[in-house]
């Protein structure tokens, strides 16, 4: 008896196709660089050869590039529960992160403690630890758990990782939100590794602003433009500080002083990535027809598989779920921990499978709801457990350094 | 009798079959955004479907995308006369801008004003507000010619437009910078209207800090990344504000505190913009061979056929050259002013000649010696001059706003 295909599972089967997959390869990276959409490939040659090569200057505007922040960003917009105008694409997470923490001590400037837990991801710690310098302000590093216990109105702005990129929990924002918001302070959240995997619902969260990463579950490419999130509510109030010509009102007057655009477009900084913004747009209609929620019912399919499937056949070798297994919690990645994972990690690569290692024994993998497979969650059970049982990763040859990415 | 095509010529008709120039089109606009160099096409196919589509997240080692701000950035360096591994290619100029000037500022911590002439480019001004801001520091503007009379003990550092965006005038960056070195303050120079076109002599003019843009004369393909340079003695001490993950000595330890990496690679932040740095790396390749003096020659032999015709010929109609007529101090564009300007560029467009227009009448002409040729040179008059002679520009017709770039 054949059993029907289940109308989620027609629609990811479909967006798998739009992607460009190596033949031999199983990828549960995705959630560290999303693979190759097909259209991109059709867009690096319409954006290089017709727009630039033909176009030249005047594709500014018949090509609309001087519109793409705003529309890439309303795309992605869509997938993290913000209305239109809210979200420009723009710089790296790094940097947007860096001008929405800024504008929100400039909004509460009578106060100056930045709230984080640095264990949750160090790199934006580096930013808010510049921002608190520029602007006279403290960082109070604790676990997020603490958060509600130490929000007093000494405190201007929580900054959290939506996800935590090592053990995948999610964070509930809505709640924190509530909690920063009762305290008089704003949330500053990164949703790097949610966006386009996990429903963030900004707008109904009433979350103040927000930055994430173009290149992971977005599928943007390498290095792609990042994205950058305020409120309407900020709009006219606030002040960021990379105020370059694409954020003013007027960029092409030369003032001399700085006005900002009235509206999201106060966030933009210096000239449109244009290529860059393209391709990312592109890549973004892989999610056209599709629901955040049905995403994150096949990403909850995926990982369910994956634990269960590790706790029966590869706990005996010594693996620990590092990842929660209450699926609310659980972002669309797993980590598994093992002392030889650095090893495990290599020799799964050379298999053709990949994932990702984060110090100090993290073996990552990511579940992309858009192209992963139920077939391939157990390959990749199978060679895990294959490797062990044949100790293949106990390989002298394979060089004990850490993975770059 | 023949005359023997120079050595020079032989050069640049070479450099000009790199370019994908459409046809019917001449191109005057090099300076605001450089055309499409062929082999620009393949590395767009090269770095999507190959390095990102088949490569996947291994190419950040196997396709070197982890050294690509360096690489770049030392192929720019050979023309900004920068020895190797003092500058990286990354961000928007503006946020580069804020990177250098908050490092210059932070050397120089017991001064605390930023001299600078806002009226050679306004975004640069918007950018040194806010780092002023952030550094309790303040902004002197004055005329360029007055620098070395306003210079002393208060002054941390001198931000310079190598290159006044409307007039073309070049300033003397040694000259200046060793006025600024005798009152102890740092030069930061902006060299987006001379990078690729005009010798700079970063290292022998001892220059502290730069900046440039992508994609204009290094046609780098619209909204490229941009340079930074930072003299090697700074390396050690400076410290800039925007400390991303890939400015880290140990990017992918995840440390909780920052340590910046000992070379010029602490003024990166955000992941590397992959594909726009490959894209990038390969335009610069059409520089291969060729010296920044001969390039600088060609540029002259350009912008003096034009300045001659311009006064026979367009004189007459009214037109003043707004550029100077000492090729000492003239850069690779030149700037007619007329009151009809704007209506006469978008009349230039029409017929396939694309110059580009700054407020309020500056009708701006880009000599690109890598492929603007003297036969087009005598075309641009031409045309400007048929234009004024039936006066086509007086058509009620043409939308009387201001052009987009």
């Amino acid at each position: 008896m054949t059993v029907p295909a289940s109308p989620a599972r027609d629609t990811f089967a479909l967006t798998r196709e739009k992607f460009s997959l190596p033949e031999g390869v199983r990828y549960f990276d995705g959630n560290s660089l999303g693979p190759l959409p097909k259209a991109v490939q059709m867009q690096a040659y319409i954006t290089t050869t017709h727009e630039w090569g033909d176009g030249l200057i005047r594709s500014w505007r018949s090509a609309k590039w001087n519109t793409l922040p705003q529309r890439v960003g309303d795309a992605i917009g869509r997938l993290i529960g913000a209305a239109a105008g809210q979200v420009v694409a723009c710089d790296s997470t790094s940097v947007n992160l860096f001008k929405v923490l800024t504008a929100a001590l400039r909004l509460r400037a009578d106060r100056k403690v930045i709230l984080t837990d640095a264990s949750s991801f160090p790199t934006d710690l580096y930013i808010a630890e510049q921002v608190a310098r520029l602007c006279g302000a403290e960082i109070l590093n604790l676990p997020v758990s603490e958060f509600p216990k130490f929000l007093n109105d000494r405190v201007a702005a929580v900054l959290l990782c939506h996800v935590d990129y090592r053990s995948a929990e999610v964070y509930d924002l809505a709640r924190l939100t509530r909690a920063a918001h009762r305290a008089g302070a704003l949330m500053v959240c990164d949703l790097s590794h949610s966006a386009g995997a996990i429903p963030c619902n900004l707008d109904e969260s009433e979350v103040d602003f927000a930055v994430g990463c173009g290149y992971k579950y977005l599928n943007g490419g390498p290095g792609a433009p990042a994205f950058l999130y305020a409120a309407k509510r900020h709009h006219t109030d606030c002040e960021q500080p990379l105020t370059g010509w694409f954020g003013h009102a007027a960029p092409f007057e030369f003032t001399p002083s700085y006005a900002p655009a009235p509206g999201i477009e106060r966030f933009l900084c210096g000239t449109n990535q244009v290529i860059a913004l393209s391709l990312l747009n592109r890549s973004l209609e892989v999610f056209d027809g599709i629901s955040i929620e049905e995403i994150r019912t096949r990403s909850l399919e995926l990982t369910e598989q994956f634990i269960s499937s590790a706790e029966n056949r590869l706990a005996p070798h010594g693996f620990v779920v590092a990842s929660p297994k209450d699926s609310n919690v659980r972002g669309s990645h797993v980590s598994l921990r093992h002392p030889q994972g650095y090893a495990i990690m290599q020799e799964l690569s050379r298999r053709g499978v990949i994932g990702d290692f984060r110090m100090p024994d993290f073996m990552r993998f990511g579940f992309a709801p858009l192209f992963n497979t139920a077939d391939e969650v157990e390959y990749l059970v199978d060679q895990i457990d294959q490797i062990m049982t044949t100790r293949a990763w106990d390989n002298p040859d394979y060089e004990q350094r850490r993975a770059f990415t």
